[in-house]
């Protein structure tokens, strides 16, 4: 019985093989992520030449260390493979601690040649014989923002404590979102776990979906597939993750060129793609064709309430960019028109300029650019005081009469009171544009409200939840 | 015989009724516009009180300004009007001068009431009958980055020159555009014209947009449309347009609902979208759905060399992302893959890491998170060399070991020296990810080529560019 990759999360003991003094190598910034993310339980940087890293002493070899050490981390060139597997071997001959290796070089099956296979297989055979979990060869690994173990080289992770976990077979994939995240207008997105699985020589991306879907703090799961040889279990693990939280999915080899790439890539076969598109459906994936789309999307399930329904009311201060949502909830398929009562549209009157066009059509008014921060607000309380009405897209462009970070601080307030009373709906807001609206973004991201540069991403993200809201209820008894 | 549009962007003599001290007014932010413009012409901030505005002493009214006025920018409130149309025709009378005027305030026709179109109609009138050309009201008028006129009160537009005009029926869309440029990596994008008309008492989209096709100084035209009565009007305009430069629209109403809060916007009555989208195709226009599309592609169009044909090659440093561009691609209906010689992929593979994977599937390279700066330029340049080859996505995601800003450095030095060779293709590098990158995008977007942040972005805008190449292919002789 293999050991869970459970266990591997929330290892004892760090070494990091290749650990460098140089900040420009992997096994550096290795050792510094572990840093920065709080690691407290043990952290071994294995360099023969001695010294220290970032403060802590190197060990020559792994064997060495005095201390427990469950997790080891590789980030020397493939070359090294034998000398490396014969200090673990002696390590688990005197010690037997290690439960987990990660293998964070390239340079192994993925190349395609007889030499990177049979490293690969040097690697990967030692590891079940001891029982050992490997994650990779030739993937970044591992984070875990409870534990604080973070096997990656990603420069520039905030790690935020949040719900989201993501589960790739692209590291590059998983970097992208994660640098994203640290540039976001609060310079965080709390996050939970993160798994890229390489060339899955024995930890393969359906055990991670599968340790995600079961992870208790994981809300919402984003993956990031090739492919598999095991479509069947692929299909069981993800499927049985949706049962139990929203999983978004960008499954890649769309195109015939596509999944020749992806093969060539990590060695999967993609198969074909309607099959998956009809899969995802049956299970209830969510699928997405971007990153961005998935960011966005995780972001929202994980920071906002879950939409009764699709009855959406658009609260615009700019005309233009109004139409345009109205469009884009159109084209969306589930989202419809909130249509509010006769005592919400005066309501909505008696708060906003009196140029106004509130109700024409039915979901959507334009406070137009007359309105300050106090309109907005209020007539943001109108509406969601309407039980016609599960979300609302907010949009509005930087004015100079506008006090936007005062409307931002405002609203965050005005939400925190309607929710102790009971009302908590979704809220998508779009503040238009650039570096202008920063302040203003980050007031609101802080307060727990994700934000937008444009309408066509909040459409978007708010349709995914209505999707899947709406099945959750279809699969309620 | 009306007076041309075209007299108003080059007017000398400019001014601002309603002007204020208080910094938040719009009639602050004009005069601060016009100033960081750079506008030389003669610059007059009206304003009963006397003082000085930024620097500008004001005169109580137009009629009392003892130098040349062409043009009158009104941001006073529309009740007023009948006291401005008095001061406008005493200096009618008196001078004779005027040729312009910008109506930026709020609160005509748009609003529905019978004193709001009244107030519409009494300033119109009085410009029909001395033969004024009147843009607005409910709009943000006009830019001209040539004589330096902008009558916008946009905060934070920086006013670099360059072959992009909008024309917009949506004051806002132009902010967010204008506001957007500002915060691009390279704090700019040049641009050559804007008009917004409003509610286009006089001056229409289709004169705007005539005007913008007819300018030599227009490489490239963005509209966004909301609807006009006068629905074949705009059809020969925009289509004259598109006989002689790209044109790329985002045309709203796509949907009833969207129709209905267009009319309830600008009063414009939206028409059969099924209708629009046959005659844009028709025309050549190029719609795209988001402000974001639109941007995306009026940057490509001004910035790079339009490709020969839709023959594309992908080269990524990032597996996952590549493989979603390659999908991408195959998706655009007109992206198909560079097929290079056996020549051309030898001379890849010598000078890129030994694990990369070249052309498998065809048009893709895989140079691996292994290749350095140097690795990247030289294969972009060897692919470049191809003569199957149209045009490259250069896809990277930042790690440790790769210096970006040299990469972007040596990139912009080596395009150069292969344009002098004759050498010139379309170019999308895709910078992953975040704020991280921004050194290197900045580098290369001061060196004259766009980056994005998603292929997907860089994919919709080279299938912009080989749509509007192989239509003109075609409607050569």
């Amino acid at each position: 019985m293999p050991r869970a990759l459970e266990e591997l999360f929330g290892a004892r003991g760090c070494a990091v093989v290749g650990a460098s003094q140089a900040p420009k190598k992997a096994g550096h910034q290795i050792v510094a992520n572990m840093l920065a993310a709080g690691y407290k339980d043990g952290l071994y940087p294995i360099n023969p030449a001695g010294g220290e890293i970032l403060g802590c002493p190197c060990y020559p070899t792994v064997a060495s260390i005095p201390n427990e050490v469950q997790l080891v981390i590789l980030s020397a060139p493939s070359r090294a493979t034998a000398s490396i597997v014969e200090d673990l071997r002696k390590r688990m001959d005197e010690k037997g601690d290690l439960i987990g290796v990660v293998c964070a070089a390239a340079g192994f099956a993925e190349v395609g040649t007889d030499e990177g296979r049979s490293q690969q297989e040097l690697l990967a055979s030692f590891c079940r014989e001891r029982k050992i979990r490997l994650i990779g060869p030739n993937c970044v690994g591992i984070i875990d923002t409870a534990s604080r173990v973070d096997t990656t080289f990603i420069a520039g992770i905030v790690h935020a404590p949040g719900g989201i976990s993501i589960a790739s077979q692209s590291g590059a994939l998983g970097a992208w979102l994660l640098m994203d995240w640290s540039s976001t207008p609060a310079g965080r997105v709390g996050f939970r776990r993160f798994i890229t699985v390489g060339n899955m020589a024995d930890v393969d991306i359906i055990e991670g979906i599968a340790n995600l879907g079961a992870d208790p703090g994981t809300k919402v799961l984003g993956v990031y597939i090739e492919g598999s040889p095991k479509a069947r279990d692929l299909a069981y693990a993800i499927g049985l993750a949706a049962s139990r939280k929203p999983v978004l999915a960008i499954k890649v080899g769309r195109s015939t060129e596509g999944a020749r790439a992806a093969k060539s890539h990590t060695g999967s076969m993609a198969g074909a793609d309607a099959l998956y598109d009809g899969v995802f459906h049956q299970l209830g994936i969510l699928r997405v064709r971007s990153p961005r789309e998935l960011s966005d999307g995780l972001r929202a399930f994980d920071s906002l309430p879950s939409p009764r329904g699709g009855r959406t009311f658009i609260l615009t201060q700019a005309g233009g960019p109004g139409i345009i949502c109205v469009d884009e909830c159109s084209a969306s398929g589930n989202i419809v028109s909130a249509l509010v009562s006769d005592a919400t549209k005066a309501a909505i009157r008696a708060v906003v300029p009196e140029i106004a066009s509130v109700c024409e059509p039915e979901g959507h008014a334009d406070i137009t650019a007359a309105a300050d921060a106090g309109n907005h607000v209020d007539a943001l309380e109108a509406v969601l005081r309407d039980e016609g009405v599960d979300a609302v897209i907010l949009i509005t462009v930087a004015t100079l009469f506008l006090d936007l970070e005062g409307m931002a601080r405002s609203m965050v307030e005005r939400l925190a009171a309607l929710r102790a009373e009971g009302i908590n709906k979704p809220i998508f807001p779009v503040i238009l544009s650039g570096e202008w609206v920063m302040p203003c973004r980050r007031v609101l991201e802080e307060g727990g409200l994700p934000t937008w540069d444009a309408p066509d991403r909040a459409v978007r993200a708010l349709s995914l939840m209505i999707e899947h809201a709406e099945r959750s209820k279809r699969s309620k008894p």
